[in-house]
């Protein structure tokens, strides 16, 4: 899409919504919350707000974030429900190829980790292919749980970041 | 649906969500966040945990939750894109049987309030008729911006109680 920052500063909250609704997975209320501090002097103060809003959640508002994440090669692929960013998401990071011998390793990884944890195993899919998606969910399960619920959190972020960048301009480092 | 309440304190999160992700319109996150806090000893735990969670986020979070409300006899109920809820609730008060006259003013008293608040006119559809909607819509429209705020999430804690209740047996009243 690549609208500017300033085009994105003069939408109605509603198009704005609408546009940039999904950056956080189905969460479509900090983009709505975040509408409240336009201006937005660049893509980096957007990302800014968003991340602000976020990490002034409770700790129950952060699960409850992650919990709104399908898992990967999960039910949602399976049954065609993923939203569209997810959907490509996955199959960029080949989760929607997987062999039957990982099919049944992931599934099998991802309700262990949500049996431990209450919540998905949240990784950014456009920044680690199969193998290395397998090896963090693998890693990252001994952790304690708030280690984990930032963890999570993190990867949340760099998905959101990645999302906004498919939609807004980055701003043109002469100008930074 | 009718689920008595050991039942849904049962539920893992992803049927949780699956269930009772749309309480609160449009904000998932939500009811994901309140499964951290089961088990709730009845309906009214639930709804009380949900309604804290509203009253602990930012003004601009209350915000993003109003701005997740589609509008009475809007574009979403035109074009076929409003929530199940939404949609019976809307149809419930009559909203999808405007006369021209009546849909014409509430189109303009939309887009009045939307222009002065930054936020849509939320109400109860449940609990009003097609005249009482167009009355609080007039007479609400010079409040303050504060005010307002609060005046929608109320409203937003009514239709929540009530798809609640479509959902989870009332407590019963010996337990009490």
């Amino acid at each position: 899409m690549n609208m500017d920052i300033a085009t994105v500063n003069a939408l109605p909250y509603e198009d704005f919504v609408n546009i940039l609704g999904n950056v956080v997975e189905k969460c479509p209320i900090i983009t709505a919350a975040v509408w409240s501090r336009r201006p937005f002097v660049n893509l980096t103060a957007l990302e800014t707000a968003i991340s602000e809003f976020i990490d002034a959640l409770p700790e129950s508002g952060k699960e409850g974030i992650l919990r709104c994440h399908p898992d990967l090669a999960g039910r949602d692929l399976q049954s065609g429900t993923l939203t569209r960013e997810s959907r490509e998401e996955q199959a960029g990071s080949g989760m929607d190829a997987l062999n039957s011998a990982e099919a049944s390793r992931m599934a099998r990884l991802n309700e262990e980790y949500k049996e431990r944890f209450g919540f998905p195993f949240v990784i950014c899919a456009r920044m680690n292919d199969k193998a290395n998606i397998l090896r963090h969910l693998s890693e990252r399960f001994p952790n304690e749980r708030g280690v984990e619920r930032a963890r999570g959190i993190e990867e949340v972020k760099k998905i959101c970041r990645l999302r906004l960048q498919d939609i807004v301009l980055i701003d043109a480092p002469n100008k930074l």
